[in-house]
């Protein structure tokens, strides 16, 4: 193993891994050695380059911390992330809720909150009533589904990027009643980019990329017996459908998120504004 | 850009680079793309193990700081350097000599030192003397040509490993004569294994691999008119010149570390001990 140049030198590094015991990482390390150095043969990176390569992923890992995962917004500004998502989570019965990305901004434990409630905990905007059930793969209803849910505000900002907030806000944990179903009062989320002031905002700017995703709201949803589902519900209309930074839209996630007058909303609350609504309703795969 | 899928994703994620104005930035993003989807494709991974990515990632930057660049030896421990290194500095003309990986361990502007000076500053062990002279590819003698030089002490550990030292050690810089030459007085650096405690030795430890390197001294070559040279010399007969932990040694760069007796040094000095004796020439390559 020595003198090892650009033709020899992956044959070399995949015998190192050979004495690895875990036949699942030696197929990982396998594959990334063999991928990475076909990438890096075919671009030939100038040793500048690769110091700067070197520089951006330190940079990215540094920029993480408990409210910041900057190496999932690289990973969904590549596109990886739908990809994983795609091939974990192939589509086709059209009774089961596409998944999309999860994002940076999934806090575990949210706080619990009851059916109906209000999640506008410290923050103003236009209202929103979201309701709808939770059925299985043969159209029954399912109860005591945890679902989480997460969204920027009208601003497009999370509660973890507001430090004037104390705790959470636009951000809880709901479960499903005995007949599948969910509903809670929340503000309309805006339009908005990914965080722009980490090494990633910085690569989209340079690639001429705009780092904007549609409004959505976030949803996760977990059940014993059925498939954890990571999803999002987007505006119809939204400019940035057609154009998601992290490359997660799905027509069966754009949903109109509608436009009420002033006056009794579904829940039977008197709204003296106009508020919006939106029902979106969710069937999870058996796992 | 909608319902993307296994299939039509990377289409779609280099399509949202086609507006990038940089066109070398262009091809190391599209490339990059193209590999990595293409790895995991092929691969597969599952969302944990996605995650357990990203994990690795984050932790790998977060281990750096100014004394530590566990992305380089990542690099480093995957071929990646080493394969940089070949493309961009081919072996053929056997008066320049070869490089090989810079290693996490260099520190620019190390202190300057004069001919012939000892820099094993507040650590103990076997004496070396190391001399030699650089030359360029006519075989004529380079003046004023900087070498950097830096090593591990007898026990396997750099300076900025150590926090009890008060300042660089076993590092230095030197400039050559007009007749091309260099010297200095050091210790034997010993082999050493690469540090452990952070994410890569956690990867090389659950592949079955071992973390050490050869016993080498580091040199980095600078002149005007000269590509900059990095390159290590290493000691005959060490137990892992076959299994280099970074894929690093040449056989034009594996040297005698020669044990000489008590008595009079090649510089004049009268050595009280044995001591050992090492000349490397070293032929730059004209840029």
């Amino acid at each position: 193993m020595r003198n090892l140049n650009a033709d020899n030198i992956t044959a070399a590094v995949n015998e190192q891994f050979a004495g690895c015991e875990d036949p699942r990482l030696k197929t990982l390390l396998d594959g990334l050695v063999k991928h990475l150095h076909a990438y890096i043969r075919e671009v030939q990176p100038s040793e500048a380059e690769w110091t700067q390569a070197i520089d951006f992923l330190t940079r990215t890992g540094q920029m993480c911390d408990d409210r910041r995962q900057e190496f999932i917004l690289l990973s969904d500004t590549l596109g990886v992330t739908m990809l994983v998502d795609a091939i974990n989570h192939p589509s086709g019965d059209p009774l089961i809720t596409e998944s999309t990305v999860l994002g940076p901004f999934y806090v575990a434990d949210p706080p619990q909150a009851n059916q109906g409630e209000a999640i506008d905990w410290g923050v103003e905007g236009e209202p929103l009533f979201v309701e709808g059930d939770v059925r299985d793969a043969q159209g029954e209803p399912l109860a005591n589904v945890v679902i989480d849910v997460w969204q920027s505000d009208s601003e497009g900002f999370y509660d973890v990027q507001k430090p004037e907030l104390d705790g959470a806000s636009l951000r809880a944990r709901f479960t499903t009643d005995d007949q599948g179903r969910y509903a809670f009062w929340t503000v309309t989320p805006s339009p908005y980019p990914i965080p722009t002031d980490g090494p990633v905002g910085k690569m989209l700017e340079l690639t001429g990329r705009h780092p904007y995703r549609p409004a959505h709201v976030h949803f996760m949803l977990m059940a014993p017996g059925y498939e954890t589902l990571v999803t999002q519900v987007f505006a119809e209309n939204d400019p940035y459908l057609d154009s998601d930074a992290v490359f997660g839209v799905k027509d069966s996630l754009v949903m109109e998120y509608a436009q009420r007058p002033a006056g009794q909303a579904p829940d039977g609350k008197h709204m003296e504004s106009p508020y919006r609504y939106l029902r979106y309703d969710f069937g999870l795969k058996a796992s």
